[in-house]
């Protein structure tokens, strides 16, 4: 059966400030990591879903993650398909 | 210069349960699209390094990735390290 499988990235736009990325950097630099330049944090969505994935699916998804699960103002998103018939595995 | 840039992605283990996307597997139903399956939500660092990625250093990331980016009791990690001379721009 085919399973698509979506992997949506959110992460703050780069003129927004990082306080968490920032956070992890200056960590990594304590705990032994040189020459950290930047660290910007952001979500992962990984999304199965059922059968094929059409144009009117993508469509809607597409229009899900712009406004559901990045906030436009602050966050950018990137949408990734993996077309996969075992990812359900 | 060469610029290292390095993507951790954390997400909870499969048999650890994901309140969190369970609750964007509703709201994605609710809000039209159909034939959602699951949804895990994770974390993803996108971190830059100045100079070159040795062994060394690529070792400590590996191991900070595990004990400080992630909690190994819950979660697991993968690193993809993307090498590119422009990653600054």
């Amino acid at each position: 059966m085919l399973v698509a499988r979506v992997i949506v990235d959110v992460m703050l736009k780069p003129e927004i400030l990082d306080p968490q990325g920032r956070a992890v950097q200056g960590a990594l630099g304590r705990l032994g990591l040189s020459g950290v330049t930047d660290v910007r944090q952001g979500k992962q969505f990984v999304i199965d879903i059922d059968g094929e994935l059409d144009d009117a699916r993508r469509a809607k998804l597409e229009q899900l993650a712009s406004e559901l699960l990045s906030n436009p103002v602050i966050e950018d998103y990137r949408m990734t398909v993996v077309n996969d018939d075992e990812a359900g595995a």
